[in-house]
């Protein structure tokens, strides 16, 4: 019962399929096929608008191509100083973008406010040859806390972002879980709200190892497909990318499977907030939960098999526990009431 | 029926299943599992060495990462003219490397030989301040004329290169197919003959998308892992990866598969030679046949729905046939026979 | 009578003579003459050791290239967030060094200190796949702050960073400042403190655009000529980027200069600090005074024709003041003067 | 007496003056003081055009900041194969452009033809994802080989870019040498031909270090001075720079400079025609000589003190001499009658 991250699931029984089924015949490569057209139809009618859709394998690779079109090797990209782009892939946009600079902003579970960005791109010192050009944000939907951005939100930082001719990028590797919990449009929360770029992600939620490069700003788009294949990240036998993804959007499974983890991570955290000693450390808003548990309570959930990583440090009483699109009931069960266990007991000791 | 490519084709049966097998229950991601390291043992006792194995889903991305590890930004690549690393990848060694410059040397029917690349070290100016370094060379095997370097050739290029410290890559993105042809061990066509870093392909030979980088010289390895994952080429469910690659290793798939396509291939450049005006560009000693064809049998060809390149340019008469691992010999017959008919019809006209 | 900055000012006439004496008949190109080998041999015995000095023409030249040779592309550099390098340089460093990525700290005063370094190593993620690693640490000396960091505060440092097998820079755009207050000796400060790489700055304290690299660590110095070329730092006629650096460490024309800067700045603080209602920010510790004063006072002296920064925004109060090698007694204080009929007059008003 | 580059002289004194009339006082650092503007102004005046110009002290960096501005990283750059950008500068234009590739094309005398551009462009899949994009032209005038391009074929060449969307420049290193040959306007040569961006050299004719880049399409300029700081070229005493090509501008020190060189480079190739065994490999039309002497010859000249670069390897007779701004007749003249006597004598041995 593994709780580590949404990463360590398998994937989705239809999209395996979706493989087998694209197996057949010769296709022509490099993305030239119908299935990957048809991919990119899909997602125009998920989003109700024109947009440029590129498959690639990973969400690094989707967020660091992304953010190459729009933050030149002398600008600044703002982003929280929790996001992934920071600190969770070696680099990758600075290897990417030639150079930029990722300037981290602080900000409550887990996002930014219009308000901070307002402040940082006024003294970012537009214009001064000596700064690096604000140039792009960054926002994780779901955040890196669980949270999910509103609508209203994302557009308040879209409008500060403006009047510095500042794009916006969505790092969706959480886009369905975010979603279904937001219960919005996949269009209101994205283009309509200001996004220009969105990692569209699919790995975490049933794809085997598929993301969706979507840009609304078309002109943005005419350079991506030669920063791909320069990457290494544009696949010759494009159709298993493909047909993963087709398969993601096909009738709505993306967002069945996004229900199915949110569910469970509301499951966990409603039953884990009934233990006395343990406190939610951010609202849940998509599939994690971040918990302080009492000491004696974890020791106890690992002795009795559950996995799951301790958040702030290994000397520290956060776990950090995501629910996938194949979590069990029964799991979550199990871990409450194991938690519940030897949260007690700790508490008869101390009693 | 289409010669295009072997990126034409889907993924052997064996390696699909392999997939469905990894998919059961968690497993810890990017690549901690125990499949990823099941692959590295499997390469070791195949190469008959030590060695550090990373897998990579494109060919791209295995022949730049590979070479970042042995070209710095200051420093000259060696490689032939038509090489896919010089020609192919929308300058992907370039941005791996951090700027390092290709240098691109002739070589008859795909290979280069120790004494032109002798005499381009010799010229190359090492230690002078003004011209970037000699620092490594990239062969391809097999080559990009479907020819295959012999051991004693390889070896012959090592000792060039030693006097002047520079590395050694193998860009295999067909490295079963000349092995299939060679008819030599692993380690004799590679660290044996002085290769430091191979790109083992398996992509156009069965899987759906997948590579391993082979270092050789371990000590070159310590850096990958990170140049990998910020290279946005670590798969969090690595598990997808390495299943493929297991099971292209597993019972000696990977060189069967590699037979059958050379072995088509065989048979295609005996039909066509057999034809009056055809001409073989190289021996034939993989899976790829570069031939001259009568302009009335290609358009015959094409008119019969054979599907393949022209390969100088739309207005030559020089086609590349690819045969995979799944072609047909019934494909195979009917296209020579097609290409025969043609033929003779224009020599008819002409006489 | 301008205090925006010591690059305000022209060169030393010593600087300018060397410059002419210099231009007599042909000399080797590109540093291969005997004024740069001269220049070398002068800060081996200044600073008492073997080690490798390379001339460049500016501090971000300096700073970005000696970073490089330590830092890998997927590194991480570690300096305080003032730090010239993390603001003022456009992003040099993330150029040079392929995209590695600056991590900010705080620090009084404009200094590190061992502890909050350590702790940042400790949480670095040392050889953790997703995280760039620890590789760089960057002092600068003066400080943005004015400050000298002392040896043995250079040497906590140090000390800190060994266990992570992380190198030291130090960015001496104010090197003769900080030296000239400390009275300690060149190696004292640097390499017996442990320091790997120094900019040795000579253009804020009398050269035209002239610094030097200095490697301590021999070890490094094998790729900077290369790097140097490739940026488009190696003077043709390095001459006279040697001329420069010979007369400036000629007789000892650096320390003399340094000198008379710092004693105009502690002029400059004493006559300020007695004003009521100012104060200052800083210890001054090199030629850099940061000073809050009353609004009246710094309109006053604007009126009177002073130059100087606000530094803390323009709607801000504190001053930064840089005296320079050729500031005059006259002008401080006359500024002096200024600031305390001001402030005076602004006190007689509130009272 | 030294014929080995234009880079063994000084400054032309008219130029050292300068720098010490731009000593006195204090003056906005980073190029915001009045004599840069006044060096843009003058530029605009000399090429009859509006034009943004950026003092820059090499021309390794004039030519690598120009063509980063239009070259993006997965760009190809044409240029002849001995063209100072392609095998001079150790990769600069790959460090500063991110990584695009140059193109090396062959053409006689140092020059690229249109025909060989077209041809080039038009078999350089553009648009086509695997090959890097076609991107810019540079052009040196005069070129390596000494010769100079007149402004037909500029236009040439220019016109057959355009249908490509690819932009040029000109390595103008010893461009008031080719002017001074050619005796058209500067604006001839260069923007009305189709010249985009220049590198405008002054170092080898008689500055000390110092180029400008000057933009004639002023849409490329936004950025320029974003990367000239993030390259460390931005000097902080920019007066000196300025200073610099301010005097080099003024009454047209520039051109005189250059037909002093000229006429010595027209005296010595004469001189040297007349030798029996003498050839001259390519048209005198700069400052530069290509010439195959007998080996005795060459020694005798060696013997003699007279130094220069064997051009085509150390075993070779063909000599590079280079005349510059301060070169003596008298040394010519002793040139050349050593070399005559040395080649007499040789003659009677053979006799």
């Amino acid at each position: 019962m593994n709780f580590c991250s949404d990463n360590v699931t398998g994937a989705s029984p239809e999209i395996l399929e979706a493989l087998t089924r694209a197996n057949a015949g010769t296709r022509p490569s490099y993305g030239e096929d119908d299935q990957t057209a048809r991919v990119e139809a899909k997602l125009k009618e998920i989003f109700e608008t024109d947009l440029a859709a590129f498959p690639v394998a990973t969400g690094t690779a989707a967020n660091a191509l992304g953010l190459s079109l729009i933050t030149p090797p002398y600008g600044a990209l703002y982003c929280h100083r929790d996001a992934h782009v920071a600190v969770d892939e070696c680099g990758a946009p600075e290897l990417y973008t030639g150079g930029a600079k990722l300037v981290d902003l602080p900000g409550e579970h887990g996002k930014l406010s219009a308000a901070d960005i307002d402040a940082a791109l006024a003294a970012s010192h537009k214009g001064v040859v000596h700064h690096v050009q604000a140039a792009s944000i960054s926002l994780t939907q779901a955040t890196e806390s669980g949270t999910s951005y509103r609508p209203a939100e994302v557009a308040a930082i879209a409008a500060a972002a403006r009047p510095y001719g500042v794009k916006l990028h969505m790092d969706g590797a959480r886009f369905a879980n975010a979603l279904a919990f937001l219960k919005v449009s996949p269009a209101e929360i994205t283009w309509r709200a200001g996004i220009d770029i969105l990692s569209f992600g699919a790995t975490k939620n049933g794809a085997l190892a598929a993301e969706a490069v979507v840009i609304f700003d078309k002109a943005l788009a005419a350079e991506f497909a030669f920063r791909r294949k320069r990457g290494g990240h544009l696949f010759s036998k494009m159709r298993f990318l493909s047909a993963q993804l087709d398969a993601y959007l096909e009738g709505g499974l993306w967002l069945k499977n996004a229900r199915h983890a949110n569910a469970m991570a509301q499951r966990l955290a409603e039953g884990l907030g009934r233990i006395k000693g343990a406190r939610l450390a951010h609202p849940v808003e998509a599939n994690e939960i971040f918990v302080d548990l009492p000491e004696h309570a974890i020791r106890g959930l690992q002795a009795d098999g559950f996995q799951f990583h301790r958040w702030l440090g290994e000397d520290k009483t956060q776990l950090r526990l995501v629910t996938g699109f194949d979590t069990k009931e029964a799991d979550v069960a199990a871990f409450i009431a194991s938690a519940e266990r030897h949260a007690a007991r700790a508490n008869e000791k101390v009693a």
